[in-house]
């Protein structure tokens, strides 16, 4: 299927940082990513073979390891100078790969980043069960810190993303869900991570409450942003560069926010095709492609990304506390990514 | 199907202490386990309210509360004066509940404890999630104790379990699987709890580390003969009382401890039978009972629960350094129920 939706009128707003962002940022924290990756490596290790395979086809498929980055970026922009956020960010890795094993086998999705889900290879119960060593894994990372709050932090994101996962499940189908409550599930299931990621890396430098408050509200705003994108991407033709098929969230009846916008701005006859498709669950082969024009006729994922660049202003905002350099222009630059992906 | 097997001969055996065990252990932490309990509801709460129902549904199923029973009588046997043995316990519940929910989704389990399964109930998805909460809900409430140690025992038992998992499911239909391999597994996903839960008692007393390594030694020991009884309690009559069905090993072709030795025990023709209903899981009406007849034949479940009676013996000696006391009446008592449960 060649649907491609561009959004137009948001490009002039495109920052060229966006586009090397990722690259930028690499290039900052290249040494510890390195040394991440090694730990990331080294503790997925089992003398039961198939976790490593499992979950090295997953930690392996060319996730960027953004979160992880985040808390090595802070940390060091922090003046931090010990090794914690090595165990620290490979945590985070753990618990981002753990909720997507668990989600692919929620979703029943069969691709993730251009390749089979590791469901689909190894089945349901696998992914189930190296997703929880996974998770077990991360807290042993955490312990061996031996920093409560960090502790504290982390585990208390790891249940929020989990009451996220459930209110979005309680969710989905409905096509009355407010963009209120739309956020509230982004926020838990997604931002909880990229905030404590952020967040944890003052900590381990022993900031001032300020810089602390602020990579939190930095990872907060970043992580919505993200997942608003996300969610915009899953309709756009985009989405075949990264690997995933177009309309997964609407073929699983998940309102996210274009598909909302577009529900409260149709016509009754928009709305019972919403109801049709998203509440029963009845789709044919022509479905998609009409969801998409309904889409782009209520302008719903161009101000899907809108608001998307409204939660990145916050989050670029939330860091104008800190001086300029190399490290606030990478972690600007993380934000105009995530928004410009969708081009 | 009215199948009842009596594991005849082991009878003389029998202590009386284990009818009233669990009431023993219970009177002698009463107090103490009331305020698990308050803590364990306390901290299953959500603003999504589906997480403490689903949650409080298996939680509040009759379970016995035998992991969080064993740290707080060892935290009192060793002298323990605080409150950290109360966070643990919840925690532990927490563990092993989480553990329980992805279990039934991963086995398609309809009954646990005599009522349908959570699955059942709210659906896989539901009960992977909720398994999730409740695994970071159990770290949040180790980290709150703010002592390393015991966080280190407990997320390395976790993820220990975890890997059991894994074993578990690479061998089940396997009829090949040695007794060595099926005690690996079941030290993993079962014992490795039961271990954490009654070391950590001791860790948090501060006892000297031959009280630590006793209870950790008699955790083990209880915890595999624990599960060997739960494997031959699958093929007995007594199943029936404790609300699940008998046979469902048989039919998922776990092979068990019963099953592993009948198997080696038999002849040709017998062993044909075992890897068509276990390898190739072709079963109809009649195999569960000649599987049962197959295990009578060469007293499968009989030297099962001997076997069980070994590791039992070696939990009681484990710890027979601590002086006689009521505690250690109700911790051996322990063991005399585990393996009663078959009559």
């Amino acid at each position: 299927m060649a649907v491609v939706v561009k959004f137009e009128g948001a490009k002039s707003a495109r920052s060229p940082a966006g586009d090397n962002a990722v690259a930028q940022l690499q290039s900052l924290v290249a040494e510890e990513l390195t040394r991440v990756n090694d730990v990331i490596i080294d503790r997925m290790e089992s003398p039961v073979e198939m976790i490593p395979n499992l979950a090295g086809h997953l930690i392996n498929s060319g996730g960027k390891r953004i979160r992880p980055m985040i808390t090595l970026a802070a940390a060091k922009m922090c003046g931090y100078r010990g090794e914690a956020q090595l165990k620290l960010a490979a945590a985070e890795e753990f618990i981002h790969t753990a909720t997507l094993l668990h989600d692919d086998v929620i979703d029943e999705s069969d691709l993730r980043r251009g390749s089979p889900t590791a469901n689909t290879i190894w089945g349901n119960q696998a992914s189930v069960l190296v997703g929880d060593f996974l998770f077990s894994r991360s807290f042993q990372l955490m312990v061996e810190t031996d920093n409560v709050r960090v502790l504290d932090i982390l585990s208390n994101a790891s249940a929020i993303i989990a009451e996220g996962e459930v209110m979005q499940l309680i969710t989905a189908n409905d096509t009355s869900t407010t963009e209120d409550n739309y956020l509230k599930v982004i926020s838990a299931k997604t931002a909880a991570l990229f905030e404590a990621a952020a967040q944890v890396g003052a900590v381990i430098a022993g900031a001032p409450a300020g810089e602390e408050n602020a990579l939190h509200s930095y990872g907060h705003n970043l992580g919505i942003a993200f997942q608003i994108v996300d969610d915009a991407l899953d309709y756009s033709g985009a989405q075949a560069k990264l690997g995933k098929t177009i309309g997964d969230d609407f073929r699983e009846g998940k309102v996210t926010l274009p598909i909302l916008l577009a529900f409260r701005r149709g016509n009754d006859d928009e709305r019972a095709f919403w109801n049709r498709t998203i509440v029963d669950g009845e789709q044919d082969e022509a479905d998609l492609q009409r969801a998409i024009s309904l889409l782009v006729k209520h302008d719903a994922l161009k101000d899907t990304i809108e608001r998307a660049r409204h939660y990145g202003a916050m989050a670029k905002d939330a860091l104008a506390i800190f001086p300029e350099s190399e490290y606030t222009k990478a972690l600007n630059g993380i934000v105009d990514f995530c928004i410009n992906r969708t081009y």
